[in-house]
């Protein structure tokens, strides 16, 4: 790989959008094949049971998703969830540093299949998301 | 139904955990067999195209799905998430307000079933979510 | 509608694959908005508790999801599934008769979704699958 | 492992229901680790296409995620499907031997979830099915 190839993956990761803001989302490697990110589990993103919110589990992976997605996509093509699922494992306390690895069950023509799995700091599985985005040409962008 | 009842819907559905303001959720009716509820789309919760995020979507339906699993709970009980399933229909324009109805698809012993559906201001569906909640007692607060 | 019309429809539905000879579908109601069937819970189709297998409900809901698509597509097109969901509510006994019906959620240019609910003969629902078709055109075959 | 750990895994494994037979499922390896399983893609299990039908890799995969909790439970405990998603990846032709390997994702006191993925002769994915399993004590039975 060259080094001007990490350089514009390492642009797409960093140009995240309004909404992953809101979870404080460090990348820490940007990759066709992998995407590493890790987030402090604040009070901000916190349920009624008093630990991490579900829903901030599935808006970081959707954004993970996202992300992989476009790393793996030619100039001029665009991308879109059309489909998300999530298992969840075990809680997450608040204070907890939760890690992600996000990385492809598919990738054709029409559509990418990405599955993020969030780790606790005691290396537990505490949720899974796999998603299916379907990839979108120029033209197709009326989708 | 009795006034004391409404009062303690309204209630639970008012005491909404930290992650779910900053949706900006305003709840419209909060009854054990349909919650409704609105918010803006706003930038704060815009993607990379430009459009509402498929994780606000997830986040704001996995709230509701627990809400409602909540009023239909009998003292001493909680709820978790297990997992969570999201269609997305239609993309959907900052500034626009969504509405939202929850929907029991299932009412167990042991589990419940919720849909929430998501509708534009044009009347169109724009996504669909299906969660399982495991009902939780006392002692099963270990899980 | 006319009568042309709706015998396009039954031959759709009557054209039924090897697979699903298996399960003995009756097809009641073939309608481009809602297909309706119904089919024995027979030894054959059971599973280890000595009750319907959910591989048998997967494989009657894929069937009906994939034929509810073929009514509403243009000449030339097809179709493919790509994902699918199903929440198991209820157990069914062997001997009974089993409902479904098949109704869209969407309706797209490149996506159909469609659930397919299972009803034991006491009216409660016992299954819902739900699942997502690709549309392809003469040049996607190659998907 | 020792030598009667694997006779009752064999047995449980062997030990298939009406409904698993009519896919000609070959067990080539029983462990709580891993199941490991390859049938012919027959005429039978045809679709519209004139591919393996969809509803034939979700039978299969129900039976394997059943067989696996099986090999995780204690004396009197039973297993439930609650939950199945399924993504497809690739048409598998009529004459293809299809191979499957079924791993843990989560073995928990209330829940299991396995994944099971259908890999092609020329080793590609053809499918992924995760499912969740409730596991039932002999009070639980009558879930």
């Amino acid at each position: 790989m060259q080094n001007s190839d990490q350089k514009r993956y390492d642009k797409i990761a960093d140009d995240q959008p309004p909404f992953a803001l809101h979870f404080g989302l460090r990348i820490l490697q940007a990759h066709p094949d992998c995407l590493r990110a890790e987030f402090e589990v604040t009070e901000a993103l916190s349920n009624r049971n008093g630990v991490l919110h579900g829903g901030a589990i599935m808006g970081v992976a959707d954004n993970l998703g996202g992300t992989a997605t476009f790393l793996n996509l030619a100039a001029g093509q665009g991308t879109t969830t059309i489909e998300s699922k999530t298992n969840f494992l075990r809680g997450v306390a608040i204070g907890e540093t939760l890690s992600t690895e996000t990385t492809p069950v598919h990738r054709g023509r029409r559509t990418q299949i990405w599955t993020t799995r969030f780790f606790r700091s005691d290396g537990k599985l505490a949720a899974v998301v796999t998603q299916t985005q379907m990839i979108l040409s120029a033209q197709d962008r009326r989708w």
